[in-house]
């Protein structure tokens, strides 16, 4: 079966996609209309039982690796070749909505569930990724099962991550049923594709369902541990003061400068997190750690942002006369999606009459980490006003089928074309 | 007895007093040389245990109030009169030292002691009092015990008080058995003693043991909502960004700047506290709370800092587009301790041929709430180069005995005067 044989009005049903998310919804209610479904929380189980449950009723064999990532598999002609993967991820923020990843997950289910109506067998085995942790509110860092899967992180070092609760990863994996035994990675893939919102403001504006993701912003991201003195907060002199929480502050607000700075270019830099210790009435700081990134569209501008920033740390260390390390550092982005299969989800959506516009990803996402081992493309679908990581978050079906079905011919063409 | 009968050379058992400061440094150990010995925790009740055994041993019969308080009574020949109090506290910071609070407690005890080995009875009774919760490392505010006692909090109120670690303070007074049944406060107390390390830089800088506390530097003290709204630390543009962590931060940064304006002039602010909510990568925060307070020795620049704060607080709430919102507000210091109270401690050092120097306190003591309902004074002896809320904190036997001394010269005084 090929581009020749495939129908243009293959198509998928729509209904039947929005009664699984619906269905998500449900599970780990938080604010009013979003949810708080932290990876490894029995929330999260709860939605991970339900997902294998509907992906073993749609003949998938499900498996889980050794960091909880699943992969449910539907066979090919030629179970030899290497597979074709759609996925995303089921886990959410502390004050998450319902569609962040999750549409990228269930539209993979449905890609499946409307290939076994129609009888439909691919070349390829085909297989739907769901990734452990994208989000990182419970554990950092984020994308963190995908970033182990391609060879980023090893088994162990993800099975220590602590949370702020104190619980060990690998021991919630355990506790929740998903510490599964296949090997983390180290298979190849035919390459994966992610459907996800935007996340951003564009297809909403436009009114344009479908957004062919051309490459990441350029994103470098940091945590700055700083370290001070306890003293009291009433008599120490401010010239003999190492308050670590000023220090951090200092870089919060610094960052958030730099994002201004370059805000006309479409630039953003976050002040995410800040920990401070004891952060107590009466005595001073410390210790703090900062968490934060810089963004920028264009590769050496968030260079530019890169250096400011590492400038600011020099610059808020003397002000505070606190100690600072950049204990971490890392960065993303730019040119990190395969050329053909980029081109192949514009092109899939041309014959099908969908409009669509190019743009960059301006979040990170586990295609990022996967497009290191495999040729990788992104299909935006619209949200509302850009909201997310919010529970006013908000999507439609009518807004969503058309970047589902580019998803499901993009995946037929991928699937069956010639060894 | 009264003065003319009470010998000059009358003087404590300065190594039995150590003794008892070595078995507190046993207890809650922290980092090197220090304690974190937390209020209501099982350290807490380890140590209450060993000042309550002291005590009944020396003759005293202790009672604990509603809140925790612990007061150690000697009997006064008429026993009708109000007593003479002495006391502190005995629980610390997260970095702690050995001598905060402590000194004031156990020098109490030494006091009680030397009388009873020389056989001195006094007029009025005598009280040890030492105060729950003096530090606010757990729970909030700080000076909780002194300050229900002086009716500024009701008992129903300071049980509710919920620590970070979600422990509730008056679940905590019961699980360590020290929820007592006496009535907080409502009874007269004649004066108050407090002898306390100084926590500041004058007495060993000029190497005089003792300091004359004559009044409180004045204090502003501050807690401030900040809410804001999440979104995506990714593609959410600068201009609609209303990130909490971003408006506490700044108001950090602008608390520290006040400080340094008034440096010159002995000013000093901080910020103490700043908790933000999710604050984990990925996700903007939309709450935050910072906790601060400004000092001054001029009442008036005092002010000053606080509508500078004030200001600040305005600034940075358009600044970073959050709702801020001034949610408590506090003042103590300025003329809170009795002229007769100090100057009888001056007289009585000036008669044991002890050096003083006045001076001001610079932090919050108990004794500011207890001087809102009796007479009281502050002695202060010496720490080394004025470090505190620092397992660096350090003073000696040498330089302590002499404050000790005072006390129980003055602490007779105003016991024996006549009706």
């Amino acid at each position: 079966m090929s581009e020749s044989t495939t129908p243009a009005n293959l198509t998928i049903d729509g209904p039947r996609l929005w009664s699984t998310i619906e269905r998500s919804a449900e599970i780990g209610v938080g604010r009013p209309g979003g949810l708080a479904r932290l990876t490894l929380t029995d929330d999260d189980r709860t939605m991970r039982n339900e997902f294998r449950d509907w992906c073993t009723a749609a003949g998938l064999s499900v498996t889980i690796d050794a960091v909880g990532n699943m992969f449910a598999r539907r066979r090919g002609r030629d179970e030899t070749l290497a597979p074709v993967v759609m996925g995303s991820h089921l886990d959410t923020q502390f004050n998450g909505g319902r569609f962040d990843g999750i549409v990228g997950v269930l539209s993979a289910l449905e890609v499946v569930r409307t290939l076994n109506d129609r009888g439909i067998e691919t070349l390829r085995p085909l297989e739907i990724a769901m990734w452990t942790n994208e989000e990182g509110a419970r554990f950092s860092p984020p994308m963190i099962g995908s970033a182990a899967f391609a060879g980023v992180h090893t088994t162990d070092w993800v099975h220590a991550r602590r949370a702020d609760d104190g619980a060990l990863l690998g021991a919630e994996l355990e506790r929740i049923g998903y510490l599964g035994d296949a090997r983390v990675g180290g298979r190849p893939l035919d390459c994966y594709f992610e459907l996800h919102i935007e996340q951003g403001l564009e297809l909403d504006a436009r009114q344009i369902p479908v957004g062919v993701v051309t490459h990441g912003y350029s994103v470098h991201g940091f945590i700055v541990d700083v370290v001070g003195e306890t003293a009291h907060t009433g008599p120490w002199p401010m010239d003999r003061r190492k308050n670590a929480l000023v220090g951090g502050a200092m870089l919060s607000v610094a960052i958030n400068d730099i994002g201004w700075r370059h805000h006309a270019t479409a630039g953003k830099a976050t002040a995410a997190r800040l920990v401070a210790w004891p952060n107590k009435p009466g005595i001073l700081s410390d210790q703090a750690q900062f968490t934060g990134d810089v963004r920028h569209p264009d590769p050496a501008t968030a260079d530019a942002m890169r250096d400011e920033f590492l400038e600011a740390v020099t610059d808020a260390a003397a002000r505070s006369r606190c100690e600072m390390r950049v204990a971490e550092q890392w960065s993303w982005g730019a040119d990190i999606f395969d050329a053909s299969m980029v081109a192949l989800v514009r092109d899939t959506a041309k014959r099908l009459n969908i409009p669509t516009f190019d743009l960059p990803s301006q979040a990170g996402h586990d295609a990022y980490h996967i497009a290191t081992i495999a040729p990788t493309a992104m299909i935006f679908t619209p949200c509302r006003d850009g909201i997310t990581h919010n529970n006013h978050e908000l999507t439609t079906l009518e807004e969503t089928v058309p970047g589902v079905r580019v998803l499901l011919h993009a995946v037929l063409e991928r699937a069956n074309r010639p060894v």
